[in-house]
């Protein structure tokens, strides 16, 4: 049940970024901070900060500014992050390492409780504090622990067969490091895709950069 | 010289998009696609895809559609896909394998042309066709070779000195995978920045499904 009805997609993305902008401050110490400063650290018009926080009731003080920690800690409630929903990682090449070492799963308000690839060479390794499970023990891993989240790092090839599997195995959001595009279809069936596409913003940049020449 | 100025970066962002979905549609053999079509696989409006191509003078016939390699082609060539920009990549643990074995960056408009790291263990080692060579040396690499981007999957500490002294050395882009937000600031210098945050999806993952069960 949406909590926050006719938050758009929009919206909910630069949450997530004044969410950690808000942590990056607080670990320098800064205790307040108006919009416009906020504003011009993020990137955004202060009005477009107002308007997003208004969606959910609007926070901040006139003439006083937000206070960081109370913003972070709120709009870390508005993304759940303490809900710690569980998660599974599937694919342990360099991605999935990079993921499993590099991402700070529980403060952003998820608990990897397993990890998994298909490679003989990689099941039973240890990595971080996970042993690397058989993808064959996938359906009987989320029928006892009902993983929410599944974070995919293996070959395209394998992503269409995976999704539908897991998706009937009750898991509720993928997200999606392959390069193919987990289609809208999902959404019809209450399933959240985060299609990454890191790929995206390379050409970003390099329009950017041919335009500055 | 901006040769689109005005261009949004909401509209360049989209266009990197449009290029990536169109390339998919390329590869299932699809030839042409309607605008509403089009829409429904990318997720934008009809209307938001017509707009955006209008920044461009706009591509697609009326009760046609669009011809799908064609308008690739012509979007590539407004994102400069054909330009090859010469670009390093510095830091070879799993993030950057992962982006050296996995992105095509000749398909994207990049030439990979030299890969650094400080570790004794990875430098001389390698790494697809690249051997690792030594940060020490990225000054009369750069002078040499005028590396155009870098791209940035080392420690947070070590970003900061790194991007004032490749900025130094004539690097106009960073693709900064790197928890350290690398500012504006280097905006007023003509050189582009774009901090990747992957994590900022998986937060806008977390809320999706929290808001959906």
């Amino acid at each position: 049940m949406a909590k926050f009805p006719g938050v758009s997609m929009s919206v909910t993305r630069r949450l997530s970024r004044y969410y950690r902008c808000l942590g990056e401050l607080k670990k320098k110490g800064i205790e307040r901070i108006s919009s416009r400063e906020f504003a011009e650290i993020i990137g955004f018009s202060a009005s477009q900060i107002r308007q997003d926080l208004n969606c959910f009731g609007g926070f901040g003080q006139q003439g006083y500014g937000y206070n960081v920690s109370a913003l972070q800690y709120e709009i870390g409630r508005i993304l759940g992050v303490e809900k710690k929903l569980p998660a599974i990682l599937i694919g342990v090449g360099n991605m999935g390492l990079a993921l499993i070492n590099h991402v700070g799963f529980e403060q952003l308000g998820f608990k990897l409780t397993g990890v998994f690839d298909s490679s003989p060479n990689l099941i039973g390794r240890t990595v971080k504090q996970f042993t690397v499970r058989d993808t064959a023990e996938l359906r009987p891993f989320c029928k006892q622990n009902n993983p929410a989240i599944a974070i995919l790092c293996v070959p395209e090839s394998a992503v269409h067969e995976l999704v539908d599997n897991l998706s009937d195995w009750g898991i509720k959001g993928f997200w999606n490091f392959t390069p193919y595009n987990i289609g809208v279809a999902f959404k019809d069936k209450n399933i959240m895709v985060e299609n990454v596409h890191i790929s995206d913003s390379l050409m970003t940049l390099a329009y950017l950069v041919n335009e500055s020449l």
